[in-house]
């Protein structure tokens, strides 16, 4: 079997997004390199044969944008898939074909004396292999409006169209992506969004849905079971976005308190929502689309390490309820946006118990502590949340959105969401079967798919290692940011989030500095990360651990170039902005 | 050029989900015919080469689950691709590929002296053909749960749960599935669904989807205009279905009476909504979550066409007024579920202007009315909605969800949905460029790609034309079912829902016949429709002409099955059931 150069990170070959291809194996003497003839070549299309001597041994990247079809001409072939996460072991007969996912790599060598590869790709999906959205302004040959556009396309213009949209997106899936919390995708979520188109469904109705039903459902009871809540008792629902995870659990809380008001209403009922000043906004989206109101959205105060102080929050609710205010619910975050906090769940917990206060815990970025031993400890406490939002596009790397909103109150998701009027639609006669009634969306795809593919791929255990492996990788940068002096890490970091500001090139005070520099890298096309600025007004790179094969070097090669970016780079980016 | 056989329905071959594979020529002799030699055949995997005499013509379908892929080996052949609602012609050069999606239909035919194609398809995809999801039920081999399942698992079981996943779902790609108000997927779908995984991005910063924000700006801009609103003034913003399209109604109309509420609440705003007696649960659901409280929908009566009785209306609007309710937002439907009923768009229009009450058309199923100059007459009166839901996820049969709501007010959208607190995510100096400012959803993926498509490959013509050639379809139908004794249609169909009583055999008074029939037809594998019951207690078969193949024989061929049922079948098919 090949020897496996491509690991998560890929150091010795660096980034493969732009490196697609077949390689030559630098241990081997020129005349044992494979010959690649390449038969045609076409603008869109390229079909090559290669033909393997019997001692070969080559390493192919998986291709970064399309899949990439291998069919066996000749003879047999062993070959070794590296996902990333984990590495698979197959034979491949003569007459065989191989789909080769994006983000997935190959190790072929033939195991009879002769062997030969047909590989087939769709070049159209591979020229994006640039971070820089400035070529999109440049593109003047793409009209995306509708109304100016000619009547009609051929197929080969509708083809070159799906190239330009691609080509002008933002290369999402390269590791040096990361100004959202997320960064890649795994191959299940390329095969899961596959399967969706094909077996398009809403999950509204068991009959309509028999298989992504009970998906929903054992997904749902597994992270019940990692949360600590019992099975019989809980229940889960996938809901489009953390936003609405969050939405739901106001809409719950509320409907709990005065369920009356599912009919009337809620006229009349001043209620107050608690989060602290590092929660995702989402929480004021949702006091405002459910209509309690922006101001009455509390922002409680941080520490230090960005959690929310609880002494403070215990004088808040105290305050507000002598001004006449219902304390309904503590949205509690585990893994902040900008800083990765964990807000302190077990001490909130026994705050809102012994107010009688809703307890839901955003967990959207930072679920993947729920698996991991070694950060097991930052979510303690939270089996005592009424309700949790769970991510599976972020860390877990699926397809936007899948998300899971999860309540330990089972009986009242029913109660909540559930009305009259879908005759039409709502034959069965155990109505918590059709998960529509759980739920405000009505057609609502199987977005939790390659997140049930992953887990039953790798196993709890499996999930668990990936998730100590980002620490190691986590800890190694800290490592070495500490050695630099012109890094300066805003704060000890618990989970995958790196706050690093760079200092200015000569140290002169510029609290802007790291915000031109993220321009400028962005703007050479070296990373595309997100920056913040803190209370002082000092501005930060946030760099994240969340690309599925994302390494050290990555992270080391980002801050080189964030020390290299010069007073003259910024001044031409500013320049070239205007 | 071959002969086109399979055009949008395919009366002669039937439907081709089941008949998978290259086909012979019935007006060639034997002699003629293609030899097809299977290379390999594995449980999993089935590559095949196909030698073309000069002569030769042949067809072949597209697969139902998978791509095709068609390799030239040699020679040259010409191909002609029915995408049901366009054929595509081009030329195939040696060594050139070509990616065959469902739903696509392939004629090809050698242009040089001999000709040879190397097909692939990976067969495991190709197992779902059947409608019957009681199949699932006796799948005991598959365990979807996470909590038992084993740790871990090789590749080859994982692509073999894929697969299980796959063949018991629904086949929604079948032409006799209606059970929903979608059916079937356009090949834009599935392309689009492969960008999208490819391309990860969310639609809330522009900086992150230059593309799909234009993408969006691109059809809203393009549908405002059908709706007949000017550039300018509207706006738009893609959710996550019609569901929250109606809520985005409830909550515009909300902000805009009461500014204030934003930051305030709601509190003491006993507000009313006025629907139709036919239309979605969604906007229950909406009053629900958003805090009205149901009660405060207000159903009004519909008259024998299912269309909103406006004299009604108006009177229940005057009583509210006395009775101190604030009558906030009428919500309209332009197609309604069941009957596809149309209400009185430009009766309505008025009154809502004379007191000043938010008109919303819910147009998620009506929609494409408004590309049909045979039914534009329908949503006559449209142009003066403050508010417009549409689906592409229905009729145009995009992947779900692919919905747009749509408003006339366009500063509104930022001014309901802005808030603070995204500082660490929006950059932007022009806040409408980051479209998630003017939404709820943070994370948004690039729903209405496909629509997108469809609509620069089609034009606005081609659009239209399909619309219009549904409607010949609908009126075939319906004068077959006027000649069937047995067959009584609720309703005079203006759109496209065929509501239609099968009476019971010995013509016995059984209003639960339709019902029972039904059940029948889906047991048996025959169809999968929907019933419904009107005030009479009468049950009635909907059947939906949404599906982009769809052809008249299809709509025979269920009804046929359905007058076929027997009071046997019925009696069996009750047992089973217990």
């Amino acid at each position: 079997m090949g020897t496996k150069l491509y690991k998560n990170g890929y150091p010795v070959l660096g980034y493969w997004g732009k490196q697609l291809g077949w390689h030559r194996r630098p241990d081997l003497p020129n005349s044992k390199q494979p010959s690649i003839e390449t038969i045609v070549q076409t603008p869109r299309l390229e079909v090559q044969r290669l033909g393997f001597a019997p001692s070969s041994r080559y390493e192919v990247l998986g291709p970064a944008f399309a899949y990439l079809d291998l069919f066996v001409t000749e003879g047999r072939l062993r070959a070794s898939i590296d996902f990333g996460f984990k590495t698979e072991v197959c034979e491949l007969e003569l007459g065989s074909q191989m789909r080769l996912y994006p983000n997935s790599h190959l190790c072929i060598e033939p195991i009879s004396n002769t062997a030969q590869m047909f590989v087939a790709r769709v070049a159209e999906f591979e020229t994006r292999t640039e971070l820089n959205p400035s070529r999109f302004y440049q593109d003047l040959n793409t009209d995306w409006s509708l109304i100016s556009s000619p009547a009609t396309m051929n197929l080969s213009a509708l083809s070159d169209l799906a190239s330009s949209v691609i080509a002008n997106s933002i290369d999402s899936l390269s590791p040096k992506f990361m100004n959202q919390l997320y960064s890649g995708v795994i191959p299940h979520a390329i095969i899961a969004d596959n399967i969706r188109s094909q077996t398009k469904t809403t999950l509204a109705i068991q009959e309509a849905s028999p298989v992504f039903s009970q998906i929903e459902v054992a997904l749902t009871e597994a992270i019940c079971q990692l949360i600590g809540w019992s099975c019989g008792t809980s229940d889960g629902i996938s809901v489009p976005g953390g936003t609405f995870g969050n939405f739901m659990a106001l809409h719950c809380a509320r409907i709990r308190k005065w369920p009356e008001g599912k009919s009337k209403g809620f006229f009349g009922k001043p209620a107050r929502i608690y989060v602290s000043s590092e929660a995702h906004y989402s929480f004021k989206k949702g006091a405002l689309a459910l209509g309690f109101g922006i101001d009455n959205i509390v922002e409680i105060a941080t520490d230090e390490h960005g959690k929310m102080i609880v002494s403070q929050l215990a004088a808040t609710i105290a305050n507000d309820k002598r001004s006449g205010f219902v304390p309904l619910l503590v949205g509690a975050t585990a893994g902040t946006t900008v800083q990765g906090a964990f807000d302190p769940l077990e001490e909130i917990a026994r705050l809102c118990q012994s107010e009688g206060i809703w307890f839901h815990v955003d967990a959207a970025w930072g679920c993947p502590a729920l698996f991991s031993k070694k950060l097991k400890h930052l979510v303690v406490g939270i089996e005592a949340a009424d309700s949790v939002t769970f991510d599976a596009h972020k860390f877990f790397a699926s397809s936007l959105t899948a998300t899971l909103f999860l309540t330990k109150h089972k009986s009242l998701l029913l109660e909540a969401n559930d009305v009259a009027g879908g005759d039409y639609l709502f034959h069965n006669n155990t109505p918590e079967s059709d998960r529509g009634r759980l739920t405000w969306q009505c057609g609502r795809g199987p977005d939790l798919l390659a997140f049930w593919l992953l887990w039953k791929h790798l196993g709890l255990q499996g999930l668990s290692e990936v998730v100590d492996h980002f620490l190691v990788i986590q800890q190694e940068c800290v490592k070495w940011i500490q050695t630099q002096q012109r890094l300066k890490l805003m704060h000890q970091p618990e989970y995958l989030n790196l706050c690093v500001e760079v200092l200015h090139p000569q140290m002169k005070t510029d609290n802007e500095w790291s915000a031109k520099v993220r321009r400028v890298l962005k703007a050479k096309n070296q990373a595309f990360v997100n920056y913040s600025t803190n209370s002082e007004g000092v501005t930060f790179l946030r760099l994240i651990l969340v690309h599925p094969h994302i390494s050290v070097q990555n992270i080391l090669d980002i801050l080189n170039d964030a020390l290299s970016v010069t007073v003259d780079d910024v001044n031409k980016n500013s320049l070239a902005a205007t």
